[in-house]
């Protein structure tokens, strides 16, 4: 006899269904590196340009970032997101106290900020700050990674929860799949009839409204 | 002329690589929902039982859980983890002012814990509870749930990091992908040699380690 189950719906009437999560505009991450180096010499890199995001924050201040001629205070009440693309200029003239996060954000659709955003750093963001920079001070192992790992995310969510992006509009799920794919692969050449054919259009149909060059 | 593209590495000498968080053990959420409710009459479930993972927290005392004849208090000083496929009872004497979560734990490898898994909200977390009540209280719109599901994702990112899941053993890369079909669809029958089958093994060397029955 089959076991009758109960209780199997995933949502309910009374909660907010966030089953949207595995679509577009909610953003995901994966992480590639967390770092926190208190006393970095030298920390003067020009044309920095990565394929992937970062989160800086400097808990002691004297260094900053430049973009566009604009010089951006790391400050230690302020967090930087810097989005995927983004050139600028790591300027220490003091040693660097220096916290950082790589990651590549997926299912990210829509509007991306254009240079580096500065946010504050609220109660709740710098209590997350020191428990992440605390777990980097311990002997490596790999419950300690992994607690990195958790701490770097959790700090990433409140990040973004605190990032107002405006909301993208519904797309369809086939088309997600050939943003998913550029987005892993953006310094592959991928040609516009192959990104038409994983999304199931023609290329004439494709061309006008998502072509990638 | 190729544009010479400065520090591509995604991982430096002198940060923490997280890349292995694609992989098994650390632990990704899918979240199904998040809901709360400052006044829940007759919250009485007997047998409650999910194929998703439940986080639980009641800002106001007085609720229990009953987990194989044991009675586990909701108390606002405490949250509660409650694994995918464990069969519990909700017990609400008083009126129910309940939070939670339904999330589906992905890449998830080793150890689960058996039963409810009750842990102390430290202050991070509580400012983290108390963000995503406020979150809830507002008028429903885009950006709400946005930040809803940012809020929620942060939430159990920082109840994972004080898991101490036991380091599971590295899984080759194929094993996963049988291991994601199994989690993704815990009630589908999967036969062994479908399973074998998407690890690229014969059936004779896939039964002994990994066989579901």
């Amino acid at each position: 006899m089959a076991t009758k189950r109960k209780y199997l719906n995933y949502t309910t009437p009374w909660g907010v269904s966030l089953s949207p999560v595995a679509r577009a505009g909610w953003s995901a991450f994966l992480i590639h590196e967390s770092g926190f180096q208190p006393a970095l010499e030298n920390w003067n890199h020009e044309g920095v340009d990565s394929p992937f995001w970062r989160f800086y924050h400097n808990p002691k201040a004297g260094c900053h970032l430049r973009y566009q001629g604009r010089e951006i205070p790391l400050l230690p009440d302020e967090y930087v997101l810097i989005p995927a693309n983004t050139i600028f200029d790591c300027c220490g003239p003091v040693t660097a106290c220096h916290y950082w996060l790589h990651f590549t954000v997926t299912r990210l659709a829509g509007t991306v900020p254009v240079g580096p955003v500065v946010l504050p750093v609220d109660e709740t963001l710098r209590l997350q700050l020191q428990a992440v920079l605390r777990t980097h001070a311990e002997a490596p192992h790999a419950l300690r990674d992994h607690r990195l790992y958790h701490e770097s995310a959790a700090l990433l969510h409140s990040a973004f929860a605190r990032l107002e992006l405006p909301p993208t509009q519904d797309i369809p799920d086939r088309l997600l799949d050939v943003l998913d794919l550029i987005q892993k692969a953006p310094h592959t050449h991928l040609s516009n009839s192959f990104l038409a054919d994983r999304a199931g259009m023609s290329l004439e149909r494709f061309i006008p409204d998502y072509a990638v060059e």
